[in-house]
């Protein structure tokens, strides 16, 4: 069914005030697409639908409403439906919620759990951000080594329902030290008798609590994992990383990384909900730092002003060809850098490359130049009519500029890496602004060698 | 234990030749670490360990190697061989593998492996490159809806050791249509004599065969899922898409989309292994495109040659400020215009936002101008000592032209999802060259207003 028709039956069904009816047709949705419903509510008919939510959806529900409708949601209600909603979630996605809430709400809502929920919620808090301490889920299934498979089963089938995912089981010694782990399938078509010990995988894949989440997300996508066992200093489980909270990751990650090449400081927040004074303060420093950078530009230019000037032929065709060749070389700068700067994050780039990049960069860029060159001096000879000497020494200038650009554009990546700074930041902006003056510089340098 | 202990230790005994010694030391490994001491061995010794794994772990190990290895794996080993290894993959790591061999080997290895598994890959390898039936595996377990719990349990144990996941059952009806979703932790606690389609949650998100990779990993993402069922057209189960894979496409749609964002033409090849004809060719006609574009530059710059050559310290000023006017815009333009595209590719902004967009990016375009041109002035007058009179209007030009920048930056990404277009194709370069030309017009049309 069409999103619109959903809507409108949800909508006369809210008008009209028919609760029970639009408590079965809610019971009809995912819980994903109810949220999304009620993010296109207002506040007061929010509320209402919330309170009309089966109470065993409702905390789910909550955990898939965007911050802001959280926030008034959890303004408005009394303690006691917050302490049901809060105790029902799971401690993650509590605490995803509480990450981004103004202190004296997350106050109220501490002081409004239970207990347990309430030293859970502080541990998680007290992660550093990103890490995998604070993306990861408690509700796992651990199984002591010295059961049978069907001790498993009973353990499994006793506390499972709560659990996230049974998908994987985490087998621990005395200690709650991880010795393996231990797929639902394998232990379903086992014997009843056998020892979990012998049919688990010894030597499981796992992360530590203050690994960062890229990092982890990498682990997962790299060994095929739907989920990947948090260790701590002592190699006690204390969690695991679901694929579904690293899909969010890598997301998020992918963002960044695109944001930081066009020199924005990233954001987690949507755009369409950032306020226009955070937009300004995440682009505006940037732009006038590049601003600055390119009084060196303006500076070479003013040095050759008598050629400019002097001769007028001269000076009107290298004047008219600077966007040309700014351009190209920016262009081509980024191609590099942006391969690169990708490689690196996706792992497929060692910053022990670089000889590989440099030598890859330069035949690339000599076979690129040449065409480059060729139509470069077409377009000055046959387009703007310029005198053959003049077209031959500006497509010789875009010829070693773009050779430059490119094999600077390669290396700079692995340079920031090196430098332990991310490469994502020597992007476009940074490298159209090198590649700007330098070629710069190569077309007037050029000029007067060979026109004066 | 580090990686080159790991590596140096196996390269000792295969050196040595002890075979047992080396298999038993493999066992100890994860299978991607396998594929990963392949892919760092030469052919031959490559081959010689790959014979020496364990049976049961070598199509796995298989699945994790790079193309061109396997490529040289299956022209070096026998039919027999190829049989054994292809029989025992899952079919859509087969396809996977299949779809980036030359013809010849495809025959070779369809002709070596069983009549089920033929038929099996030659039906995934009719569906179109990149659709949800190219990425699936048939590996599932499904229910018919009129089992009991104790009986869903045993069609489980029988069946369930060779599918990829079992984690959730796909409930049917008689004609193999989808009804519901049954997870395994709710099965495992019911009741052994509960109906299967009384447990079960009916209402399951699914994907056609046809929808595009990015799609449905749009959806698990949305929907938290581990995996998501792909039907036909008559609703019947034909596989599902785990999130492992929907990692892999994540990330290699994130990998395209940057990599349009830079004008190159996206590959799903690693930077390291690809050629050095390919690259250029994925690099050179968007870079011949956009230097031909910025012609447009040139002939108004030529077109207002009086002014430069003519007015000596007014055509320097003016030359010299034209790399910081076109970079600044720039900048503006592709910072708009990355949010826009990401927003878009997250599905957080709808092309019918358009209007939200232009009213932001206006607002936001305006403060930032007014900050960029007090800078610029600034530059003009103290740092080059330019006349107050030009200094005003090459930073009048300035806040015009960022204004400009940054609403065709964030509408341009928005225009082109209306025409059905990518809307990374708008990113930076075309920007860019868009932008600069218009700058470029506002500089000599506001100067020759202001100054003459």
């Amino acid at each position: 069914m069409q999103w619109n028709i959903v809507k409108e039956r949800l909508d006369s069904l809210l008008e009209s005030g028919k609760k029970n009816e639009l408590r079965g047709a809610l019971r009809m949705l995912n819980r994903v697409d109810i949220a999304q419903y009620l993010s296109e509510l207002d506040t007061d008919k929010m509320l209402r639908v919330f309170r009309i939510l089966p109470g065993e959806i409702s905390s789910e529900v909550f955990s898939y409403m965007d911050d802001e409708q959280r926030e008034k949601l959890i303004s408005s209600i009394g303690d006691h439906e917050i302490s049901a909603l809060i105790d029902d979630m799971f401690i993650d996605d509590a605490v995803d919620f509480l990450e981004e809430m103004p202190d004296a709400l997350v106050k109220r809502v501490l002081e409004n759990v239970s207990p347990d929920t309430r030293k859970l919620i502080n541990r998680f808090l007290s992660y550093p951000e990103n890490s995998a301490g604070s993306i990861m889920t408690i509700e796992f299934c651990s199984i002591p080594m010295e059961y049978t498979v069907v001790q498993a089963m009973g353990e499994i089938k006793r506390t499972g329902l709560d659990k996230e995912t049974i998908n994987t089981e985490y087998v621990v010694d005395d200690g709650g030290r991880l010795v393996g782990t231990l797929p639902l399938r394998r232990l379903i078509s086992a014997d009843d008798s056998a020892a979990v010990k012998d049919i688990m995988d010894s030597n499981p894949i796992t992360v530590g609590t203050l690994d960062d989440r890229e990092a982890v997300a990498e682990t997962v996508r790299r060994y095929d994992l739907l989920a990947v066992p948090v260790t701590d200093k002592e190699r006690r489980v204390v969690g695991i990383v679901t694929a579904d909270d690293i899909m969010d990751v890598m997301q998020a990650e992918a963002t960044e990384d695109i944001e930081k090449m066009s020199a924005l400081t990233p954001s987690d927040d949507a755009y369409i909900k950032t306020g226009v004074f955070t937009l300004v303060k995440n682009r505006l420093p940037w732009l006038v730092l590049m601003l600055v950078l390119s009084i060196f530009s303006g500076l070479i230019i003013s040095h050759y002003e008598g050629m400019i000037t002097g001769m007028a032929a001269i000076g009107v065709a290298l004047t008219a060809c600077i966007p040309m060749i700014m351009d190209t070389c920016g262009n081509c700068g980024q191609q590099a850098s942006t391969l690169v700067i990708r490689g690196l994050a996706t792992g497929e780039i060692r910053p022990t490359d670089a000889f590989k990049v440099l030598w890859k960069e330069t035949r690339v860029a000599l076979l690129v130049a040449v065409v480059l060159g060729i139509v470069c001096f077409c377009i000055q000879r046959f387009i703007f009519t310029r005198a053959l000497i003049v077209s031959l020494s500006i497509s010789l200038s875009m010829i070693f500029a773009v050779i430059f650009a490119k094999i600077v554009g390669g290396l700079l990546p692995l340079g920031a890496k090196a430098l332990k700074l991310d490469p994502a930041l020597t992007a476009s902006p940074l490298i159209t602004t090198i590649s700007d003056t330098c070629s710069l510089v190569i077309l007037f340098v050029l000029a007067s060698m060979i026109l004066l």
